[in-house]
């Protein structure tokens, strides 16, 4: 069932441990067939090495296990929150990827500091407020998705394929799995960056409106001038 | 002798090379069998890419040696303090990784700044006092483990798996040598996380003690959720 | 036409990713035919580890493209500018190598703090000022180009081979393009090492005006003492 | 000649580039035959993977060229001073590395912070006063050498196997040239724990005399325990 979104979900997986993106068996990425609304994602603590294309698990949107022997990540609701939030994405990772936690610990936004940066996200990654203690003793993973939904607000998800949740880690997003790994990886080393571009000034001051759009803009939308004719954006 | 054994705590010692918490011959692992009241642990000063199940020492709890031609860690009286203090853990390390020593050598507590460290750590990260200098003049390993000891007070070691020797570095326990190994890389990587956090919020604000309790008890103890049916607890 | 520029410019664009200096498809290295005034430069959007000789663009001085059925890097009018300008460089690499980039996004001069600096940058590398927003909305990538010129200024372009773009990150040059990429490779060691300096001694005072020119000129010029005989300067 | 010299001090520069302190043709390990008064010394400006026995200079205290065709270190006069200056010492580093040099850029000794500094450092790594300008000018190798001396004083070379020339890097010594790369790599090892070290603990408060005393003459002299019997020092 959904073989070729599982493989796809797999090698996503893999990608994200090949990026440095995780220590053990931390971090979880799924994908989704919207036109079934069927969700495939990574099994609670198994090794990366030993994951296998079986071992995904594949779930409907209300969490209900569709295919697979395995239990499915611990963060999966989370997961299902902002595929029904956000319409017009593919694929979701959750990682405590080093720095990208760092700003989570600290419960900042990354400033936009640079092209970088603005080659990806439009504008400062959001940080999500911390949960209430009602919230954590409640459905917390639920609870978690939901005050992510609460970060992003009005902006369009793709456009800012980020947060931060607080005290915790980021969620990042894509057009499919293998691009929300890509922007997982793009975060953290722009967060890697922000960190010491902070000791250098400390006043965060970030990049121009003008700047962060012409960045923003020259990889993505329409008139995007990056990459080859085919694609819209560099793999 | 404990021809098991001996291989869990060779292989536990090259997991310590491997996780980068090693220079040269720095650091060493032990476990306990618990029936027969020995220790098993590495050699002192033997490069860890030239280590064999026949070079790994086994002694009593008193430090008399009952297997092997090769001297034990010269911290061997350490571990033993803490295997007779801490009865429901199975294996010991000590490393001079790089973080963790950071965190020791400032005297400091790792406070509990996320998620990451919740799920291993039940609180601050503790450290222990100075040693004055008759303890330093005196049994001077003995001593280290007995403020070790100290330092984790009436706190239940296993929610508790490490301790910075202020100065010195961290020791880390477990079930068995295997998992205080994991748990010393975890460490390593939470201080890492931890210094730059502080550079971002230096009042070091650490996370609620709900959300603290929500991840401590999603991976440990009676009701875990984490990881799949067969394990309390993920590798 | 032009294979071997475009062989050697393929391997120095290889050395880039080598060196540690990029993530994806970042960064792009080009090199100049002096005599046709014909560059050859890294296609858009192409991964380092797919690059073949025959993917290398070829452009006039104008922009042309002469040779090659792909796009060029969205950054060519940089290093046109930059070829037209300084008559006496034959390579031009720009990157976002995490140190370097950190100066540029702090918009700080890399102050010359130690004899590492010396031996390759006569003075503090400079960083440009913030482009306007006319000069973004205008031609953006050819007006990066001309405020690394004034950045420059009197300045010989051999002997302070880099430049930081506010906001953005360095561009650097050599004799030819492996020359340019072995600059980048020394230029990011020494912001890593100024970005740490700077916090055990904040007030960044630099090396002495004698140490400076010592270091320099016994790796440059007529009266170079360092390697053998053959070669002005190290590889 | 001197063969067996050679091949210790060609193994000696391998091990410093694969320990991570070089980058290109940074740094120079050398060795001394006491008997016979002579130093064997890296080529100047030779890629480490190119290096072989036949490359490694021999010269005379004098630095007069007694064996190889290829032009000595540019720093040689600094390790012949070194030979003269400390007559139990067997070999010379130089390197670059990076935190070493951190501290040398900042012109601050590396206060002794942990027991890992301890068992190799018997007291703050000092750091010279900077050169004159007339001694820049003069014979700038061998005064690099002098303000060395001078920083070491009346301790035992081998007691504080390392000083930090200001505003350069470190010079490391050893029992001989493998022993002086081992200093050097421990050394970066504890700079780079001390930089960070600092940031959590700005008072930069070292630890007690006593501990400094237990950890130095545990692994060094007359009643050293750590290792196994046949050696005095671990590697």
């Amino acid at each position: 069932m959904l073989k070729l979104l599982r493989e796809q979900v797999l090698e996503a997986n893999l990608d994200l441990a090949k990026g440095g993106l995780v220590l053990y068996t931390f971090g979880n990425v799924s994908g989704i067939e919207r036109s079934q609304g069927l969700v495939a994602i990574k099994p609670s603590g198994v090794p990366y090495d030993k994951m296998k294309v079986a071992d995904i698990v594949v779930t409907d949107l209300e969490g209900k296990k569709v295919f697979g022997d395995l239990q499915p990540s611990s963060d999966l609701a989370t997961h299902l929150v902002l595929y029904k939030s956000f319409l017009n994405i593919g694929g979701v990772v959750h990682s405590h990827s080093e720095y990208a936690t760092i700003w989570a610990q600290a419960a900042r936004a990354i400033p936009a500091l640079g092209t970088t940066h603005a080659d990806y996200f439009h504008g400062p990654v959001p940080v999500t407020r911390a949960l209430t203690d009602a919230e954590i003793h409640g459905d917390y993973v639920l609870n978690t998705g939901a005050i992510i939904v609460e970060a992003i607000g009005s902006k369009d998800p793709m456009a800012m394929p980020a947060t931060l949740v607080a005290g915790h880690g980021p969620f990042c997003w894509g057009r499919d799995a293998g691009d929300a790994v890509h922007n997982a990886v793009v975060l953290e080393f722009v967060a890697r960056m922000a960190v010491h571009t902070m000791a250098l000034r400390p006043d965060g001051a970030g990049i121009s409106q003008a700047l962060l759009d012409r960045h923003y803009f020259r990889k993505h939308g329409a008139k995007a001038t990056y990459g080859q004719a085919q694609s819209g954006k560099a793999q």
